[in-house]
């Protein structure tokens, strides 16, 4: 089975394509590294040293004697799409490749309309390629929990019945994201189902939690083989930031009240739904939704077991709240389905304190490489917004209610 | 009050211009003439001889002795958008600077993706210049009920109301759009409603039905302030191609079933919508939607219409089922509500036989300027789709149920 993985360098992507290579998917990736243009520009690095992705995949043959093949080249270029897709022929396409960070896309108007054009029209590309030239390809689309927002009922995965004046409807679950990246999501989303609709394609989307860890069992086996594990505020995300602000000795900063609450993954489990979304691909014409998380917490939460697990290691991590960057509610309801990857057949790793204290053992390894001054970068949501301003969003009443 | 209005060299826009000049309103407009390079790469062109907006501007001070101010620049462009805006301090925006064809947008992949990124980044910079240099100004975006679809309930203005699991939320209502410029305007949607949460701006999107109708009381004033009246498949919109068809002995060509129901409304009633919306601004956060038309019909009786009108003229018209180029359901439930408008005073224009046959006189005197072999251009939505096949949406059984 031949798997092209879209943003095959990333975070995600690059341990995407170990963990389906040494199954025995015949895998091949596309990146045209543009995140690693993003960090020269904003400065930052990952913790731990990552080679390139050619020497990563000669590494990999290397060690496992299986071949990656790299494509280089940018998705807004419907050529390069096109010819890709007709020379490798791919059974499942694995979309990663997309500008991921929230706080990159609420830097100004340029990262802006940089982000949406960007997701968005290689997005679209890849629809067109595949509905001319591999029209039976599954596509599996990384969508983000962050495109429903935190709306006052239950979040079902991916459609909702509504009931309404004695007639029902099954519309997508409506979105209400938080960002102007979470929206070119949205946007994506939107053009997947008409394109499903319209042209009989196939596709997953795999609207997935906050992701955390440092390691699968493919990038443990080699330093070598890392994956670009990032810490930063514009490019880490909760977890793997509070975990490092507790190693090198500074406050872990939950923003604002800390109500907050998304669902969250372990790395290794992204891997395990990538795997099992490409397994039981979906019917022409379907666009099928899963809700890629396995467990729901507050920001306070994982901010206080980030400093429960580093006292058992003897570090005396503190809790600060910081100012909130962003606009958006600090409380609210929140109830979000995830049981049909778990239908499939996903086994979580939880989010335990042993998990923790190794995340935090593997960090304190490469201490010394990290930046404190990108720990807060300083990105807001509303530059004009006083700070004492209270958000025009989600009033405490209202979303607990 | 100072109104800025953007595209307003189009076929709504410049009658706008004059609408709310002649009323009072301090005037200008932007555009970019992109429309005017899209009729040429397509060969078509408007009904009636249409004079460069400079033109049409002067005689319209020559006539009024009122000044419309042209700023002549790309929306995509932030910095003359946001230039623009510093420089005139609009109380209102008007927007209708957009890709407005469904159909030119479903010509291949590069127009697909050309109508996406224009209008998502255009509207982008517009709200990211409002937000910084025109915080308090109301935004007047033209949607379009295709935004909505064909759903099997009721169509509300805007927002719905979601029970569900014994909690309730208030969505923005979901869209499940029928090409990809609808879709674009779904995403502008969605990131106007993002700008008004967020940054407070206050905006009113007129969800707007098939606008119909060749002149406006100020266009008819002189020749030389006619619009661009558009009959070919690409910009001509339903009622307008079918009344030149009619005219020049061609068969009215309504697409498959022809039960495709949607809203119309007659282009005065669009000129009296905008002004209604410019004079009830809504509240700073607000996004406020209405559903700007003013009649419902199913395409056959459109075709019908139009047939009975022509013979009441002494022409007697056929009515041709024509292959559906698009993938749509022909046979749908359609209730869309739309009393917002008419509650600010909106008195509709409704679409009587006299109407029509005044509409088919006064093309009747353009007769030899209809190039035919721009009635039909042949823009599938599917190009892989065989004509017999049948769609993948809108069973009959499930949208009438």
């Amino acid at each position: 089975m031949r798997v092209l993985i879209l943003g095959g360098d990333g975070y995600l992507g690059w341990p995407t394509a170990m963990h389906l290579s040494v199954r025995g998917y015949d895998v091949a990736v596309v990146d045209n590294f543009a995140k690693r243009a993003w960090e020269r520009e904003l400065g930052v690095e990952p913790l731990m040293p990552v080679g390139s992705l050619e020497q990563r995949v000669a590494v990999w043959q290397e060690l496992t004697d299986r071949q990656i093949r790299v494509f280089v080249g940018d998705l807004t270029d419907y050529d390069f799409v096109e010819r890709t897709f007709r020379e490798l022929g791919p059974d499942a396409i694995v979309h990663y490749g997309e500008q991921p960070s929230a706080p990159f896309s609420m830097i100004d108007v340029r990262h802006a309309t940089y982000t949406q054009s960007n997701n968005v029209v290689g997005t679209l590309n890849v629809l067109f390629a595949m509905r001319d030239v591999a029209r039976d390809a599954h596509l599996v689309k990384l969508g983000t929990m962050g495109e429903y927002g935190t709306p006052n009922i239950d979040i079902e995965e991916g459609y909702l019945t509504v009931h309404h004046n004695g007639r029902s409807h099954e519309f997508l679950y409506p979105k209400t994201a938080g960002s102007i990246y979470h929206l070119s999501k949205v946007h994506d989303s939107h053009n997947i189902h008409f394109a499903c609709r319209i042209w009989g394609l196939r596709a997953t989307e795999l609207n997935q939690g906050v992701v955390y860890g440092v390691e699968t069992d493919e990038s443990a086996m080699d330093p070598r083989l890392a994956t670009a594990f990032h810490y930063d505020e514009v490019f880490g995300t909760a977890l793997n930031r509070f975990g490092v602000q507790a190693v090198v000795d500074e406050p872990i900063t939950p923003y604002g009240r800390g109500g907050q609450t998304r669902g969250y993954l372990n790395i290794r489990d992204t891997m395990a739904c990538v795997e099992l979304a490409i397994g039981n691909p979906s019917e022409r014409g379907e666009l099928r939704v899963y809700n890629q998380f396995t467990e729901q917490f507050t920001v306070n939460e994982l901010a206080q077991k980030v400093r429960d697990a580093a006292r058992e290691l003897g570090i005396e991590a503190t809790v600060v709240q910081a100012p909130n960057p962003r606009v958006e509610a600090e409380q609210h309801y929140y109830n979000a389905k995830h049981t049909r990857l778990l239908e499939l057949g996903l086994r979580p790793n939880l989010l335990g304190p042993e998990l923790i204290r190794s995340m935090l053992s593997t960090i304190g390894r490469y201490a010394e490489r990290v930046n404190r001054s990108k720990l807060l970068i300083g990105v807001r949501w509303d530059p004009h917004r006083r700070e004492a301003e209270p958000a025009l969003v989600g009033s405490t009443s209202e979303d607990l209610r």
